[in-house]
């Protein structure tokens, strides 16, 4: 339940601190998220190292928004990797996008998750307006999971009533201010952690102490 | 008034086949543009070796579309080597997202551009619906350029009207159906040609027969 956002700082070596954690972790965690300036510092085929650590699900975050045959082009580029799952943006829309894609993927044998809501303010702008047509693109594509903010249960309690099959994948736990197992209480089904594993002086023992209040919350929300 | 989107193939040495291209080219053309399957192909310093065979604007086509804190560390990384211009999506919004990436662009000198409609139908499902929000995100970030399909007309003008400062710059030239020359006479400043001189037997025959036709058009639209 707990996916580990590997997001290194400017300014250090990106491969050797993204390998000490992973090192760290890797059996712990259910997933890993990697995303564009991790991509860019290391190069694809390293990204490939990297992530042949980790035990469970590998996720590219590369936030795919483009015409359905390039997405196809980045994607067959993260399957050679050993990417079990992309995500990219509904906003796209389904023909000419999301379909190519999401036909790519299942051909890969990829997971495909997309974006529904973010947890910036500007989310609010214009994608929660259109929230209906973001989770319906979601529907209409089988798509396996799809990217709701933890900072805003609301969100996802809306978005879990909508995609009753869907994953529900939750970015926004620690730093950025959702307390962990609390998206996991509003229908969640992962919770997306970074920097509060990451920038601990002991990522083990941090991702520890997460898995543990997401089973204490669980504990007593599905009571 | 012609930027050449870079898009190499799948199945060929993307490094060789993008130099050669470059070579041909590099003078002729006003700019350069470059997307995601490439960079994970060569990576980030051959990207920057390869535009440095480029006289114009080198614009970095990844759509970004993440919250501001991400894009802004793509962003750096992009400025590292040497691109004048991204790409972001409009869609994200304003706050936390475009006016972060905004302010450090700013910084760093390089030129933003927003994506306020795309060229494939999917972009009628949701973006179109929402276009004059687009738009004003455009507007509040005083973005150098906004991106509008020449595949659409119509959609062009309507941009063109709405930010009269804006450069616009049209993709779907050639291959994907519009004419060269079409976009520039609904107000574009600038045709994103690809496969039509990528692909040609004679990519610099090509380019010169592209340049020859906008300036054909334009010399009539503009009489």
């Amino acid at each position: 339940l707990l996916i580990l956002a590997l997001d290194p700082p400017t300014g250090v070596d990106a491969f050797s601190w993204s390998m000490r954690i992973a090192e760290e972790v890797g059996d712990l965690v259910h997933g890993v998220k990697i995303g564009l300036p991790l991509v860019l510092d290391i190069g694809l085929q390293r990204v490939g190292d990297l992530l042949s650590v980790f035990k469970g699900i590998k996720i590219a975050d590369l936030k795919l928004a483009d015409i359905g045959d390039v997405m196809c082009l980045t994607l067959e580029r993260l399957a050679s990797i050993g990417i079990d799952a992309v995500i990219a943006h509904a906003f796209v829309g389904f023909r000419g996008a999301i379909d190519k894609l999401s036909s790519r993927c299942r051909e890969l044998g990829v997971k495909l998750i997309l974006v529904v809501s973010m947890s910036h303010p500007g989310s609010s702008e214009i994608m929660d307006e259109v929230i209906d047509k973001l989770v319906d693109v979601a529907r209409r594509a089988c798509a396996w999971g799809v990217v709701a903010p933890a900072t805003r249960l609301d969100v996802v309690r809306y978005v879990r009533s909508q995609l009753p099959e869907a994953k529900i994948l939750c970015p926004g736990v620690g730093v950025q201010g959702a307390s962990p197992g609390d998206a996991l209480c509003a229908g969640a089904d992962y919770e997306i952690v970074g920097r509060l594993i990451t920038r601990s002086d002991s990522p083990r023992r941090s991702a520890l102490e997460v898995l543990e209040m997401q089973r204490k919350k669980l504990a007593i929300c599905r009571r």
